[in-house]
């Protein structure tokens, strides 16, 4: 049968040669005599995998050393949750920028723990358009200003990153879920970048965060030893078992 | 090359049957085109992978209506968050029992919860053995009594399960990880079973919940969205996109 094109929302495409290759090697790794899923994370095996993951990723995208490149579970919702979990550092506050579904789940989430500031929005036409940075009303105390770079219900994408101090108080954050790596992308805009692998990445399951290493180290109390960027930043992320097929 | 056995701590051998049928089905899946990864959560093909999972684990086990099955992410370190996030339901303290490295895991970040009280611990004899219930200094207090069925570290097993009234106040969770389906299981006996997947079930990624509904609804303050069990049981397990691979 002829492959199909699902570009829907959710998982989508693979390339032909990645799963041609995970075929091959489902029963074999490279002559280990094991299948990916059935090694150790701790065996040398998957370990050279998992750093062969973040060092191409790195080369790739051009990611400085300052920044941490972080392998976790549960897709862009927990970044809902992790993002200002972590990064509010002592602040009560956060900017958010509303395009559409996926901002306005950000901003529900990211509610239960500060006190958002919605800097700017288009839910005035229905979310179509991305409100450019002049019409935007920042607050400087704002511990963050979190953007969706692409609404994938809405089709509604940013061509431009806000521009926003890199050494300023105040992070850039974005959820780049669904059109991360469709371009070059200049890290050093932002405090955090993450996305749920299922659009650009690869398969359900996993999740990229990249995040500027000073932002580390201050999540709030109550925060669940898994939501804390810290741990997994030092444990490369290996502090529990990672999901080994999706790397 | 002939198979490796690896029975090591983390991800285990699958079975070889389970792995040629993945690698058959890596590139189209029963005639749809499309691997398992590419397929939408929401597309028929998939939603009926994850009700086959749900219906077949539901016969094999036995497991009654009155508790949800839910598949997550995280692995059994999420749950150790989770689940007195959810049970302490008003209460303030929890009965755990200490037999190993994974109990002292889930006590410690029960601990950022509730008051622990530790009801029985085998540490005296460094974790050789599972202390016997008449031993227990159990808290009629106490939301719940969890203990770690099997220890894969120190190799300790409980061949027996706790006689906790299962229509009293205090609720019995188990962490089966590691002896999960390794025998017939009486669930009604249980408020709560977690696994991870990748020692007894499947790849790792996937983590495992049987819950009596009852329990569910009560989260603490501050819960991640994705840490209340009742949004996944809801909508059952698709809150957010799922490991699909996994399942």
């Amino acid at each position: 049968m002829d492959p199909i094109y699902n570009f829907s929302a959710g998982p989508a495409i693979l390339p032909k040669e990645v799963l041609q290759q995970a075929r091959d090697e489902m029963l074999d790794w490279h002559g280990s005599g094991m299948s990916v899923m059935e090694m150790s994370h701790r065996g040398k095996e998957f370990m050279a995998i998992a750093e062969k993951t973040e060092s191409d990723l790195r080369e790739l995208v051009g990611i400085p050393k300052n920044y941490k490149i972080l392998f976790l579970q549960g897709g862009a919702t927990s970044q809902f949750s992790m993002v200002p979990m972590n990064l509010l550092r002592g602040k009560t506050t956060a900017d958010y920028i509303n395009t559409g579904q996926w901002s306005t789940k950000a901003i529900e989430e990211a509610s239960r723990y500060c006190t958002v500031n919605i800097a700017a929005s288009s839910e005035d036409a229905n979310f179509t358009y991305a409100p450019a940075q002049d019409k935007w009303r920042l607050n400087p105390e704002a511990a963050y200003i979190h953007y969706t770079s692409n609404e994938t219900i809405g089709g509604v994408e940013f061509n431009w990153i806000p521009d926003i101090d890199p050494n300023g108080d105040v992070a850039l954050v974005a959820d780049m879920s669904s059109n991360i790596l469709s371009r070059p992308l200049d890290v050093t805009r932002f405090g955090l970048i993450y996305a749920g692998a299922q659009k650009n990445l690869g398969p359900a399951g996993l999740t990229l965060v990249i995040v500027r290493e000073d932002l580390l180290g201050m999540p709030i109390p109550g925060t669940p030893t898994l939501y804390d960027y810290q741990i997994h930043a030092k444990n490369d992320s290996m502090f529990n078992t990672p999901p080994t097929y999706a790397m």
